[in-house]
């Protein structure tokens, strides 16, 4: 990397970001404050279903490709630092609360594996094994304070906690199992405080919760009326856990192959509301403050988007940024939302205010949107 | 700017933050990750109670000195791009939502100055005329979304918001006057959510709060028994208020002269609890996840902090890191804290889980951290 290409006064890196190209394998690099593309880092392999966390500098990314590839980049280099093959088939990752570590997920062989967040050197393999010789596919993890991971066993029905220890001890980790917590737990999510842990079951109505502060964390069951139901519905897409929204006390959920959008306390988990939504939701976002909630749809509606206001739990707004909509990321502070319209091939940035349309970029079939202010945030 | 002083690998600006060094009328540039001191930024005049806050980039901080010079520096290549005197006394600043303005409170002469925060350019002069030829010293300076920022007028009794409307409309701030708020706003802090605003009455007990989400806000008169009380107690420092910390549904606040941690409601705005502490606390601030409160105290208990549960609400940890703690400043996901002790000349990093020091860095006389994860949080 030449000293020419970098600009004459160096900027940060807080405003910047990445956009997934899931055909061309790439991330388009962004800038939120001029709303303009940077370049790309191409060479990243099978980016379906890709998801990116962030070192503590918010310059080095970490892409989990669908193909098992784990890559470190660099966004103001625009270049791959370290690429490694770390399994077959994995879906997401984590970062640990120090940053020295990055966790992978994987379905086949289904484990995690932790490596060294600067060289990618392993660190640990976890094989998911939950009987003799059988491993479990892993699903929705995230990282816990102190170089710390939950996650899920989507085969074995259980949830795991793998604690590496603190950074001068021998890499061996210690797992905390918790059995039967529902049949095929298929995706999960960190409240953001960090203290509640919960798995969506695809086996079964409800939801699998561990209250992580307790002084012994177990697993409650909580909104049974959570799932299908009775007469299930067909589902277009599972809705994404991770994008739950917890404004205030209340958290917003998507329903499961309804159009609606519920609504929890966080307090004792019980529903307290449902809202009427034009499709079958896959992301339920808040706004970073709470005060608005935006919502996005599967198949056949997701050319549209919604925003909830909170205070009413009205819906205020309903938006037709392009056609197949499959990611939303705010800002920092939330003045302004980017919507990815995969088969429009754009990316919108809109004002959460007034809702005008402040730019379009150009992106080839984009997907996941991930901003550099995710390296300030656990459970992601 | 030479490129040989860059890195050959260029990071990002996540984890870089700074140290007032108020003798010197210097900044320390420090890294969270590597816990290092990366350099100096020199020649910022006044530095006691001097503020900082971040830019988008995360690179780019605006410093408001004492004086009532305000300096925007940046923390790569450690220089000060502009500078400019623009008060004779100001005692801080804030930066609007889009990071397209700054705004500085001065004393002398009272009101609040708006500046581009790209070239410093004055962009709107707004004095505090309270009544003809009047002019209040202003306090608890805040930004609010939509490039507004609301303020206290301590010599009249009022609360102001400044709204300098959108980017390209003429530079006329449209003013939204609360009257009759309370005796002497010392000082005001807005809820993280952006909900809250809320100032300490110095002339009388109990604070005047608006809630900013309601269709009309209005001034009320919260915790009556927040104060003084019937009988003075002397007091060594006012407490900073913009230090509250709000963990989950509760507010954490330095009880003024009593040896007390008061806990109220922010659903109702009701006291429901004190919590005893070891001298008069200054800072009350949580960990980013609100699991912990951590308090430092005035003379002559200023060489303490003492560590709060949340869950339990008792003190499980009294520290004494060294003379004179004048700040305290957690890394983005609260694994670390780093706290200035003045009168020995150090800042000591504290792991939050383990307590124990993980480093401690030389500094002349150090008073405010600040972060650049700053750059995404509202109203500081």
């Amino acid at each position: 990397m030449g000293c020419a290409s970098l600009p004459s006064a160096p900027t940060g890196s807080g405003d910047l970001g990445v956009v997934v190209e899931r055909a061309q394998g790439s991330l388009k690099v962004i800038n939120t404050t001029n709303r303009q593309m940077l370049g790309s880092i191409d060479g990243l392999g099978d980016l379906s279903h890709a998801s990116v966390v962030y070192g503590r500098d918010g310059a080095t990314a970490y892409v989990f490709g669908r193909d098992g590839a784990l890559s470190k980049v660099n966004l103001l280099t625009r270049q791959i630092d370290v690429r490694v093959q770390q399994s077959g088939n994995s879906i997401g990752g984590a970062i640990s609360q120090d940053g020295s570590l990055v966790a992978a997920q994987n379905y086949q062989p289904g484990g995690i594996k932790v490596f060294d967040a600067k060289t990618l050197a392993l660190v640990a393999d976890i094989p998911a094994e939950y009987a003799p010789g059988k491993l479990s596919r892993v699903v929705g993890l995230a990282d816990l304070p102190g170089r710390r991971f939950v996650y899920s066993l989507f085969d074995a029905g259980e949830i795991w906690i793998a604690d590496l220890g603190s950074p001068g001890s021998p890499n061996i980790a210690k797992i905390t199992k918790f059995k039967d917590v529902g049949r095929q737990p298929y995706d999960a999510l960190l409240t953001p405080n960090g203290r509640h842990y919960i798995a969506g079951l695809f086996g079964e109505d409800g939801l699998a919760m561990i209250d992580l502060w307790a002084a012994e964390p177990k697993v409650a069951r909580i909104l049974g009326g959570y799932g299908r139901g009775q007469q299930p519905l067909p589902v277009f897409k599972m809705p994404h856990l991770r994008g739950w929204a917890v404004a205030g006390r209340h958290a917003y959920l998507p329903a499961i192959g309804r159009h609606e959008v519920l609504v929890g306390d966080t307090e004792n988990w019980t529903e307290v509301g449902r809202i009427k939504v034009a499709g079958q939701p896959v992301f339920v976002i808040a706004r970073p403050d709470g005060r608005q909630v935006w919502v996005n749809f599967a198949v056949p509606d997701y050319n549209r988007v919604q925003v909830i206001d909170t205070q009413s739990r009205q819906i205020v707004k309903t938006l037709e940024p392009g056609r197949a909509v499959l990611h939303m990321e705010f800002t920092p502070r939330g003045e302004a939302v980017w919507i990815s319209s995969r088969d429009d091939h754009r990316v919108s940035v809109i004002a959460t205010d007034s809702f005008e349309t402040q730019a379009v970029l150009s992106v080839d079939a984009p997907s996941g949107i991930f901003f550099s202010s995710r390296a300030n945030r656990m459970g992601f």
